[in-house]
């Protein structure tokens, strides 16, 4: 009998927005799986921190140091694709063993999530369940009480590391748009914003739902800096019926 | 002192994924308002049955009847637009009265939900907080256990009422898509998933995370009935790192 892997989503940073279900699997694992980048905590760890069951086992899945690469070599490729391998060995020793391995994941697990990687490479082989999280873009809306998307809105969900002329078409060919991964694209997403006169819609929300959030009309954000964990929301409903 | 509205929202539909915090706003509720048909339970209410505080004021919100009436038309539109100001000044009531009134919104509120209707019409007049929920696309993916997207993945979210060729160019112009309020649409939405060559990733899901839920891959699906509530899955992910 082997143990039963269960991804599971622990929202955007409130603890109040893990689910009902999430706060059970974390009671039953018998091991808490979490990803975190070496010298920094998991943020997903932090969330759960007071539903964590005394004396579980916990596995932390430290990121490879990668900064010293570029993102499309292979150098960074393969140091990631090894670390993904090992890190499914390590879950799957404790599969084997008969426990249940809950692997948190910030967000919705299979949303943009870390725990895909393992995902795809264990729930052939062991019984899988995934429990949904409230995503980030999800928690930033509610935060700023912004309706995004309505009756029959197309709604795209963007990765600022796109070029910018791509940006500006999709823009332009959305109702209802978040982008997310900001970090240092900020200045090329508002210059896409302002090209397709969406820039006035556009909210800006940093670390959103956790206790240093911080939320602004993008078009009275004096600055372009902006953490990796920051959001623009686009919402595409005006006044309907 | 007025009371506060609060936009809850209910997740998909298995009563485990409300959120802590949905669990708290229903128990401290003066009043729980939900949409349904007349004529038909609200969905919403069934899935917080559980947690419904005992003797806790309800108000259903039932909507007009308008199913002789074309959804294009000045008649329909004119029902709907009266139904919400009429429910947006029964909600004020009870607000003005100094209850807290909490809205009930399948999924999340600020994401293809009712609730926004009373949100535009109330918010800037009474303190208001919202509830994220576990939208139906992500109910969905978690139970099939189907990463959507990942790393620089443009996903995009199309009602199935879009004419042919737009669904067309969309799914060719997006890496991961859910196809949403298939009903008699679903026909349409295979053609064009055929034609982009996603029809062999795309998945099918009715009524997901509820006890009724079914799915298959859309082209094992025989037929092209599909209730209201069912979604198509179009994973953009392929194996990665």
């Amino acid at each position: 009998m082997t143990g039963r892997l269960i991804g599971v989503g622990v929202g955007p940073g409130d603890p109040e927005l893990l689910t009902v279900k999430a706060v059970r699997a974390l009671a039953e694992a018998d091991v808490v799986a979490h990803f975190a980048k070496t010298g920094n905590g998991s943020n997903a760890r932090a969330i759960v921190a007071s539903h964590m069951r005394p004396g579980v086992e916990e596995l932390s899945l430290l990121y490879p140091v990668t900064t010293e690469h570029p993102t499309n070599g292979d150098t960074y490729r393969n140091a990631i694709h090894d670390f993904y391998e090992t890190s499914a060995a390590t879950v799957a020793r404790h599969l084997d063993a008969g426990r249940t391995v809950a692997v948190l994941s910030e967000g919705d697990p299979l949303f943009y999530g870390s725990y895909m990687h393992l995902h795809v490479r264990l729930s052939e082989r062991y019984p899988t369940e995934i429990v949904a999280g409230i995503t980030a873009m999800s928690g930033c809306w509610s935060l700023v009480g912004a309706p995004i998307a309505q009756g029959n809105d197309v709604f795209t969900v963007l990765p600022a590391t796109l070029p910018e002329e791509e940006l500006t078409r999709r823009f332009a060919d959305s109702d209802a748009a978040v982008v997310m991964k900001l970090g240092r694209h900020l200045e090329k997403v508002r210059r896409a914003l302002n090209s397709t006169g969406r820039l006035k819609r556009a909210i800006y929300v940093e670390r959103g739902t956790t206790a240093n959030s911080r939320s602004m009309r993008l078009s009275d954000k004096p600055d372009d800096n902006a953490p990796y964990f920051s959001v623009v929301l686009v919402p595409g409903w005006e006044q309907k019926p």
